[in-house]
């Protein structure tokens, strides 16, 4: 027996063709990649991103061949690839992976960027390395199992090796050199879950590590570099350090024909996950029968019990942060914008009108809700009018699941959105960069999408 | 209560002061300085030293402060620290701590040099830095006990919050930025053991890996960047990841009164460290009695059972890595050369005198030795000569153990064999270097060790 499961699922990552890529998720690829190019910029204004950028400046070279978002500077693939993904994950508005409950693109997309400025990749290269590190990531998150997301940031752990593994694809990695850039990637896997109790800056850093890990082991490998075989499944390796359900037929679960990336759902609202179905459900019935805020009388939001844990605590949310696990507040804002976006929040979350729509909003526990949850979120509302009515809004998947994905324009609206509320680019430079990605694959040589 | 262990720990780090050091820890300070600064060079010839080097080169500047011990080139800390670490555990003859099996020169003295001469720091400084490393790297291994061992390489692990620590001194850190440098560097710690089945390089990226987000968790820190408060002993951090044993009253054991530092171990012969204390007693018996390895007829060495465990196996060694774990070869190496450093086994692993030497060995389990292990490791050996005579040694702690210390000399002379070696440099290189560490104290601005 000379095959494994690290082994089968870097030899995948290793021999991915463009052509082998059906081309819907080829289009998804390119979905995401502009969706998280939206998210990128949004980072532009976080203080822990700055900080991270201006480390890079201070240890890296002052020039390069791969631009930094946030800075609009040139970098070696190291930095720009750790810089932009600490912006990345800023906003909170990158794509996830429910299952693996991975955030793909907030490490792979910064990697093959930098990476493929670097090397003058193809736009269909640059594709398909992104696929390699979606698949397998995502795989190794699930492999990784419940356990592990209790204690580790999966973003930070699985997102090392899919760096690696999309990183690795650009640099025409052999399979064996892959297997040895998963090792060296897989032995610097970090990022605990305990910063988020002190609310600190470790979010930014596990996405800025992983892509620099991962990048690092790849470039190693190339040169020669050698690493464990079975990083992910050996006796003494990640499984077995950090994980007690880990399961290894995740990791080659139909490789080549599952394409996982499309499964990645797109963040739409600004907030909590669990208040999304609620939200789209109110969207729903507010644009169906074109409601004003002051003719809605009450709203009742039909939810699984994990959102009346994690939201019900949040009665009087005294910052924007908090304010995004309100189910008051969310609704409040997509009853008076019909958005719940990073500028609404920010400007509006404590407004007199929204802190008063609270008071109009509650949460039912609901059995339908809450027995298909987690494997679909459903969205229910009863909205009680001023005038005695009652109109309900049902959605069976929130927004932004692939079975209800973002339009192009909706993703380019999301993506305007996030650059107006960091200032990170003007709206003309934005949809020059949406050009630029629509027309990846028919890129020859990667360059500057904010050029 | 706002103390925790995190904090206390952080705390020491932050305050200590060169006067709070008793006078014996500072000699041995400069001790371990220097047996470090020996490792470091002897890392020059190592192949995935130089890939690691050769990575830093393409991703960073061509220019810096700190020097680069192995390639002679300048770089920012960041780099100098990731490549001198590099190099430092790499002919595996650098210090030990028992208790903690933590390797603490191979991540502190890398980090405080580059930094240092950076900042331009003074020896003291440095020295302070240093200590701080040692003392809160060494608290972390034993704190997460056996359980980690088995599976991460504590040096990896414990080594990134020691580095933070022993840079975040360097910076003089409040202990607030100590505590948010602690969390940066605990949620990037990592470095499996997984590598060693494959015997992979992973080991000389795990020291990299410490060093380069250790100091880098100290410097986002001095910028403000936050991190987790209990990254140590918190529900999520590092114990409660990768730890089923852990015991948080090692964290703060004795502050300020116990000096682990003091407890560290240097490594005299470059083998297993189960050889060593029956070299030792071999070496007593042949100097004592002048023996010429033509009149030893046999030796049975007396020895624990991990002894038999890990050494029994190796009967005909066919590298110079596999004869480090053969005790016949180390004893014959003893006996014709009274030395078994890099060179003799280099030279002379395979050498037909050495390899008959071997069938003149055995290994007896004896009671003693086995009961006294591991907090003791007893020599014992019968010597039998050609003339008939049986000469017993005994040797109670082996060289390098606190308790036989090896003196300066000998530790000058170690260093100029992995010099040699190495061809890392030129004697007269190795004995200015000694001297800028003998008078490190009086130094009041870091320079470079090799100029």
């Amino acid at each position: 027996m000379t095959d494994h499961p690290s082994k089968t699922l870097a030899a995948f990552a290793a021999n991915l063709q463009f052509d082998d890529i059906p081309e819907p998720v080829v289009r998804r690829a390119e979905d995401l990649l502009l969706d998280w190019f939206g998210s990128a910029v949004a980072g532009a204004c976080g203080r822990p991103v700055q900080l991270i950028e201006a480390f890079a400046r201070q240890m890296g070279p002052a020039d390069g061949d791969c631009e930094v978002l946030v800075s609009r500077r040139k970098a070696t693939p190291l930095f720009a690839a750790m810089v932009n993904a600490a912006a990345s994950h800023y906003a909170e508005q990158d794509d996830v992976h429910n299952g693996s409950v991975f955030h793909p693109a907030a490490v792979v997309f910064p990697s093959v960027l930098a990476v493929a400025q670097s090397l003058g990749s193809s736009g269909r290269e640059l594709i398909t390395a992104a696929v390699a590190g979606y698949e397998t990531g995502i795989r190794i998150g699930e492999f990784l199992g419940r356990s592990h997301y209790r204690v580790f940031h999966t973003t930070g752990t699985a997102g090392t090796v899919a760096a690696a593994a999309a990183v690795g694809r650009l640099l025409k990695l052999t399979p064996e050199q892959m297997l040895d850039a998963f090792g060296s990637a897989g032995t610097q896997a970090a990022g605990l879950w305990e910063f988020l109790r002190d609310a600190a800056d470790s979010k930014q850093l596990h996405t800025a590590h992983a892509a620099a890990s991962g990048l690092s082991a790849a470039y190693l490998a190339k040169s020669g570099f050698t690493g464990a075989r079975r990083i992910l499944e050996g006796a003494q390796g990640m499984a077995a350090g950090m994980s007690k359900d880990a399961n290894p037929g995740r990791l080659t679960d139909r490789l080549g024909q599952r394409w996982a990336l499309a499964e990645t759902s797109f963040k739409f609202h600004a907030s909590c996950r669990h208040t999304h179905p609620a939200a789209d459900a109110l969207l729903q019935v507010v644009t169906k029968h074109a409601l004003s805020p002051d003719s809605i009388a009450g709203v009742t939001a039909f939810v699984h019990q994990g959102a009346i844990d994690v939201l019900g605590p949040v009665v009087d949310p005294q910052t924007v942060h908090q304010a995004k696990f309100s189910m008051g507040t969310v609704l409040g804002l997509i009853a008076h914008f019909q958005c719940a976006g990073m500028s609404e929040f920010d400007r509006y979350f404590d407004d007199a009108r929204v802190a008063a729509f609270r008071g109009k909003v509650d949460m039912v526990l609901d059995d339908e809700v809450d027995s298909a949850y987690p494997e679909r979120w459903l969205g229910r509302v009863a909205v009680r009018t001023t005038d005695g009515r009652v109109l309900n809004g049902r959605v069976d998947e929130p927004k932004g699941d692939p079975g209800n994905t973002l339009t192009r324009e909706e993703l380019e609206q999301k993506a305007l959105r996030l650059a107006e509320f960091s200032e990170g680019a003007s709206r003309t430079e934005m949809q020059a960069a949406f050009g630029r990605i629509w027309d990846i694959c028919r890129t020859e040589k990667v360059s500057a999408l904010l050029a």
